[in-house]
């Protein structure tokens, strides 16, 4: 891929939290502001991958919420997930990306069919590709987590992964939302021959568990019980609190430590929404294992970080390997992205390590692609 | 090997905590009283390996100590360390080890020289191997540890070390002292063919950074410093109180972390003994680290163990892959071993999974070697 | 009192953790195999009070369950919660009991009204007075937490403190069931002019809780969200459970904090039953506050300890001192006793080092009470 | 006393993060740009006991650097000690402290004899306070911890001290350096009959630690060892890392423990500088204790927070209420304000509660004082 000619991220929940930083992120590492901390398609792992440049990508996306771009980052700068002095020295690449932010939906008191909506989000999409990002455009889906999906209406995050594979877009679902996973996108997805990625960005929490897992198996260590409490605030604290959105994000922690142990364990997950912790998040987990002869011994892991700034790294690779792996003809879910999510799609490891060594795979072939 | 035959594993440091629960849990599994928590060599992962079988495994050693293994077993039971009522239950072969315990040195008013005193250990050894063990003896060095071995005088580990190669035993360093690693050791272990393994077994703390710290690299985080405190009880707690015995354990937390981090970091590590926890330890880590942007966030962990109960299946298994070894005909430095310490001898990885997948190899090594 | 006549205990709950405890602990110290940790009972505080001697108290009660107390001692000590040998040094003592444990109720298929019910209770702690307890009788209500009560039905608790009331026993809630609070029972209650204590066993989390709520106040430090997770096994693990259960007990706890924080907190309260925990219990607190300036800080506390071991001497307090009030002429709330408790009867303040102090009153009335 | 008449605040070591906190934090609460969250003194603990107004200080001192207050002010707002904007807000105030900042000593090849140097720094105080603190002025060292004396030289510290006396001001020690408890002092401050506090602020772990001691005590719990870590950056990370400089430190954490718990215990405290963390400070305790029949339990705390902002609303308070304690005739150790120190001048309780009783005392007799 040339690695100059712009390419085009279009966010689901373009105005949020994740969202911003990606955007000023991105700015702040392409005028050199910032090191690349946190992203791997910066380390020589994807070196002579043909991965788009960070200055080359250009942002859109959808959102229901009309605060601007410029605003939200001040707001972020304040509760100290943004670098203060960062908002103003991006300000020209926010309010760009925020011109490119189109309403989503459905909205309250929205009259168009689920067809409708589907076709009027793919047009957006193509509209955005068409006038900015002429190298194409991936689709990541980064708003807050839904309630599982209910009987045969599309749930939101479904509407507009529908819109992607109309628009020809490789689609990444950060959430533990619905997006692709809706049985009437099975037959669309298949025809689309466009590769995609999920689901639930792997950012705390469960990354500690998908290293801490494995560890307890090769050393033949039985863990008796892993429980778990998360405290977190901003919106995905208060999304969290519906019992339900929990649920859906629950099962991918879960999946993780039945996969790396072997066996499901004893223990709950709690999320609870904490306003004073703002989009700080504290997790902490107790794991009971016993040791040689039945011994009792204990591990507590106390994890204290910011989840935007957790998630907007990988949100970056994410979407230049998919835009990467579109242009080198890779189709149907990328499984070696295991690495970044709780619930990947396709097959794979669920250790760190051997998804780590995943990666290394997929720049073997996308260095093979660019050969072509 | 036939796993049957009668092999022997001479332990320095027979009468402390870590060999009193090899020889009771041994025992105890055995005779099917506990299932084998904590011994790889009981997996799948060296099935077909010819290992010999624990019940084919005898005990003798040497100690500077007097108190009978019996008593030094309901000791460790009263503190939790065993389970109560073991003790009784493998009397018998506490006591049958106890009569091949033989006394260490140099004693107190020791006017044997260096020379005299390996070629008493090395008699002390063979004589054990003639009488008992007919598939050969594995010395393995579980003592205190040292303090830092001072200019040439041979410390005591390394004139067991010296009578290990003398009576063509495979060795084990499962503590941070000299051991082999004595310059004048050099030619007499070159000569000797034999296979080695060490140093200082990963139990704890070690562990946990093993898998840590390449969670971080691989994520691309950024480790500003990491910091750790130790308090334990028992003897250990009291030999490492000692500046010098520190100071040697300390190098090897260190290297765990240079190696897996690729970069030297801020922080100490702190040993404390504290008499009133006895055998168990508290490990707490606090690691500082740099996300997206430069967001700081920490990770802090908290191990609550016990050391023997860790160290015995790591010795177990080593013990057993080194006997194996030693008839397949290996000789020098076992690279493939590093899973089990925390400065390894040889080359190779110092991330866990990596040294898991290492143990793979050894398994296919000593599976060829089973087919001569 | 002279402090050697016989003085009975009645638990309520007889056969649980705690009350085996309560016993084991009571005969192992009158026997001087133990120290009187964690009585205040048996410090100067209540130094000349009249206490009834350790040695005198007989023990009976209540339960719907049949297993016998020396195997129940067995299973506690099999479980680290008793020393071991202790069941057997005080074999005596637990047999004792077990024959003065009649059945409690309703059980299932009980076709006896509540009227018959009470007085069924009434009579066997009548009879055990008459027969053990020359020195009088004290009900203490120690069985698992049962779910809120719901109507005008008299819950379980109610019934048997009815049955105190009768009975002409002091009583003690050492759970947060209703208990004495039930509508209909305030009448009779004012009559008996009988001394009462309760709600709720002080124990772990919120000891904690009412020395650090006085602290951020006292620091004028404030506190914006306190936040925490209790993991425990056990009959209680297992009891609270149920979230009607678990209501009961969280109200207590969230008391403390609006108490000592003199206004409510964000922050939820999680008891997770993780049975591979046995009787010990974990509880992590996470307080979110602000220092000057409005900077955030954090402190996070993790106790971990044996419930029934952190109960029993409060309970063994609880029924010496609700004794000797009863026999000063006490009579209602004994507010004094608010360090014992979580949601304290009567007027006093909520703070511990403030509730220690009332304690001191409690003595100096009770010494007065003795000269009479 | 006229809570609007200037009075001067003569900080030692003025232009380090304790002194830039006090002035910049003074001047945001007198705008009405923060609440006074960590000053006792302006809760209703202290009305009416006739304190200088916050308005009404001017502050001034001695330092060895020569950063800028405006500048050092910048650096904490970057490091997230202080609100960003307020450097800006307060920025006259802060130009103004600085103005009033004179250099310390002794410097690098200063050839003043001990009697030139405190009549230089008491000149310094009598000018400030004749030009600009007609209510008179209090000095206060919030200098880096420095090692502890040696021989007949008195320390810088001592020096300063020796200079307030001079000056006729009240005197307190924020730090664990020698101050006012040099031989040679004792007799020129019993003459001067002027009050004075101390020794080293109360801050975090310390304060942690006295109200958990009696917590223990209180509930006749048996504490076998209680150890800590500290991690700070910042000065005084560096300052303590000179073991002689932590050695004094500390002293005063070990008394609180003894002081509280009745007896010494086992466990030590370790102090790291860890330059990563900047103004922030982590402090780890582990107590180890016993339960009824001597059942082990633990508690661990972890306390996260800014030192700076820790000690600056306790230095204003101890401003304030010596001002006003020499205004009314107070002279000698003040004894009740042992609530803000490690270790106390004076008789008084170790126990945070008591402590808190005693600054009521203290209010007392400051109102009868007014009333004169």
């Amino acid at each position: 891929m040339s690695t100059s000619r712009p390419a085009g991220v279009w966010l689901i929940g373009a105005r949020g939290s994740v969202a911003t930083t990606v955007v000023a992120g991105c700015a702040a590492m392409s005028a050199g502001l910032h090191p690349p901390t946190g992203l791997l398609t910066e380390t020589t792992l994807f070196a002579d991958c043909g991965l788009p440049g960070l200055s080359s990508l250009v942002f859109g996306g959808h959102d229901t919420l009309d605060c601007p771009l410029p605003k939200r980052a001040e707001e972020l700068a304040a509760g100290g997930v943004l670098p203060h002095g960062l908002p103003a020295a991006v300000a020209a690449e926010l309010t760009a990306a925020d011109a490119e932010i189109v309403p989503g939906g459905p909205l309250p008191h929205d009259d168009r069919d689920e067809e409708e909506l589907i076709e009027a989000f793919a047009s957006d999409i193509r509209d955005f590709t068409a006038r900015r990002a002429p190298a194409g455009t991936v689709v990541v889906n980064v708003a807050s987590t839904e309630p599982a999906a209910d009987g045969d209406t599309l749930p939101p995050s479904s509407l507009y992964a529908a819109a992607a594979l109309r628009a020809g877009c490789p689609y990444v679902n950060f959430t533990p939302s619905t997006g692709l996973h809706h049985p009437s996108l099975a037959a669309p997805l298949a025809r689309s021959g466009l590769p995609y990625a999920g689901r639930d960005g792997k950012t705390g929490q469960t990354l500690l568990r998908s290293v801490l897992g494995p560890m307890f198996t090769q050393r033949a260590l039985a863990v008796r019980a892993w429980s778990g409490t998360n405290l977190l605030g901003g919106g995905d604290g208060a999304a969290l609190a519906d019992p339900a959105a929990a649920a859906a994000k629950n099962a991918g922690k879960e999946r993780v430590l039945t996969d790396t142990l072997g066996t499901p364990v004893q223990g709950e997950v709690h999320i609870d929404d904490v306003p004073a912790l703002g989009d700080w998040k504290t997790a902490w987990d107790h794991i009971a294992f016993d040791g040689f002869l039945g011994t009792r011994m204990v591990l507590q892991t106390i994890w204290q970080g910011c989840d935007s700034a957790l998630a907007a790294p990988l949100v970056l690779d994410l979407a230049r390997l998919m835009l990467r792996a579109r242009e080198a003809g890779m189709s149907g879910a990328v499984g070696e992205l295991g690495f970044y999510f709780k619930d990947p799609v396709g097959e794979g490891a669920a250790g760190l390590g051997e998804q780590y060594a995943a990666l290394g795979d997929l720049a073997a072939r996308l260095r093979v692609g660019e050969a072509r």
